[in-house]
């Protein structure tokens, strides 16, 4: 609710993502394709139903999903990939993906490898030690069994303590890659620590690792946010040679944080829902949060609010509206003025609330579960 | 035994060697130290013996020796690293520095971690695949025991397969190695790949090992030739900071070729002897040797040859004539045409394929003992 500002210039990189996201522009300049319709519904078909995050077009982005689906629908094996930087606790931002990873697991009945970058995490963060990371590895871990995955069919990768199951995979992408090529595609510079140009190679295996494990070929599906995107341009420019088939990708949009602008971020916690935040906490933040309402009570009812820079009127889309009907409703009792955001906020923060203790118990009951996810 | 040559610019990097080696230089450019009589003095009194290698120089430069005997002298725990690029078999060159780390386990009592470079070899290497490094790793590795040296003590590390054990501490090496300290070090480019790159924070790592598995520090001295020495001095630059200390060194020269000039080379197999030759065919290379001899019998019996570029009389020097006064004879008698080249080889090549049968016996035995010298 402050005056107008200057836009900031879009940054979306693996490490850093700010200013004002532009999705259509990230298409072009990643090279990548929109989820058109008709892709939509063959995956809705295969699901049962069309998730939440495709209809709303969450998932905005894709290369070669086309493809996959073919390979599904010709009875070709198929897997699933995405992970986690494990540098702090979870919040609502990382879960988005999760749940949508689910959705796809029960839909294609797919092996998903999950790959926990606790060594990345500790060459990029000055601050952050090898214990740390690696500890986060298993508390996050937490955080994505909690979302109902398969442990017949999740495999959980610490980079760190399973690295022999990567380091040969890693060897034949690294020498494949050189430092030019990961200048350009990272924008990396010569003052970067050698582990962090190295780091690639890591993140490309488990893009492998299905095949090489069964020894087949295996064609994979990557969800994950945009800003990852880099990751595999370098990885299917060499997968090809390797011997194995270019990951397919489905890209995310960034769940925004409560304040204004930017998306919710780890480093921003007041403005971050945690899923070990305590549910009063959490639901303190939501009624702190930046919305789209207008100085008074009265102008708002005389003039309406704005959902499209509403951070609460975000989160009912992204994650805790399902029904569409009850969504288009909110809106227009936004913009109309029939709701102000006291109530509106409130509402979501109950809801946030009885989320958490929910979540919060899956997540205790994960602890016992642990062990059957960890990659073996 | 050709006509006088333009001499070639000196080489000396970890990938490659060429050109005439004045090893003066390569401690003035190194900034290493000359290995003086002091110090080879408290090596002789702790081994009871100076060792060939010590009484000709063939170790002739050190970096914290002096400490390193300090170390040990006051009780402190003391340990050995030293190791091969597993590309191909190995031959005379490479077991010269790995006969003198014998003579220092045996001397210092001391734990010997021996690291399989078969990463870097496959990263290095366009035509060797991990199959091929890792094959040589297990291979090369009978030979190194074949020299003698301590099941108790000595633990051979393949970095490909033992990964699990490295991982960390080379993360934590890496993470204080930039790109531009690599360039400058190694001479790598933009254009090398992004695991060659990596590899030094692999190499790092066994300065390091027993420390880390001991829970203690430990005062590790390195005997290696001299083309190694970048990896210390950037593991030197960090090892601190790491909170280790920085690794002693011993520098070997190289064991020359049975060609004119340069050192032995498994890319020249013609003028290398490998141990794994048939005793006969390494008795032909001898035969087709390079001398310091004179083009007839005649004008050699007159004007004597010349050996010190005679690889025959290195042969001796390096390796074959234990008696320093049988030496000196050998010497005067090439010089003065006493001896001519015909019998000095056949001596050579009879000395070297009862030398080659009997290291191949031992090499053939180490097959039943090579799992206890593998890293656990």
């Amino acid at each position: 609710m402050t005056g107008a500002e200057e836009p900031e210039e879009m940054i979306v990189t693996p490490w850093k993502v700010s200013g004002d996201v532009d999705y259509n522009r990230l298409i072009e300049r990643f090279g990548t394709r929109p989820l058109i319709r008709g892709l939509l519904d063959r995956l809705g078909r295969h699901a049962g139903h069309l998730h939440l995050q495709l209809r709303r077009g969450i998932f905005f982005s894709h290369r070669d999903l086309d493809w996959w689906l073919d390979m599904y629908e010709a009875g070709q094996p198929v897997g699933l990939y995405t992970g986690r930087g494990p540098s702090g606790p979870v919040h609502l931002g990382h879960l988005l993906p999760w749940f949508f990873t689910k959705y796809l697991q029960d839909a294609f009945g797919a092996e998903l490898y999950f790959q926990m970058t606790d060594d990345e995490k500790f060459l990029i963060h000055p601050d952050l030690s090898l214990d740390d990371t690696v500890g986060y590895t298993y508390e996050n871990a937490l955080d994505l069994i909690a979302c109902g995955l398969d442990p017949e069919k999740t495999h959980i990768i610490s980079d760190v303590n399973n690295i022999g199951h990567l380091y040969k995979l890693a060897l034949r992408v690294a020498k494949r890659v050189t430092y030019s090529t990961i200048k350009a595609v990272f924008g990396l510079t010569d003052s970067d620590n050698i582990g962090i140009i190295w780091f690639p190679a890591i993140q490309a295996v488990p893009c492998f690792i299905q095949s090489a494990r069964e020894g087949r070929n295996v064609a994979v599906l990557i969800p994950a946010a945009i800003d990852q995107d880099p990751y595999w341009r370098m990885t299917r420019d060499i997968a090809e040679k390797l011997g194995y088939y270019k990951p397919a990708q489905m890209h995310a949009k960034f769940l925004p944080g409560l304040g204004r602008g930017g998306k919710m971020s780890a480093s921003m916690p007041e403005t971050a829902i945690f899923t070990i935040d305590p549910p009063e906490a959490a639901a303190k933040k939501v009624m702190s949060a930046f919305t789209g309402g207008r100085p008074t009570v009265r102008e708002q009812q005389e003039l309406g609010g704005d959902p499209s820079i509403c951070t609460i009127y975000a989160y009912y889309y992204y994650l805790f509206e399902e029904d569409d009907a009850k969504l288009a409703k909110l809106e227009r009792d936004c913009r109309s003025g029939a709701i102000i955001c006291g109530e509106c906020k409130a509402r979501l923060a109950e809801i946030i609330k009885r989320f958490l203790a929910d979540f919060q118990r899956k997540r205790e009951k994960a602890r016992d579960l642990l062990d059957q996810f960890l990659l073996k």
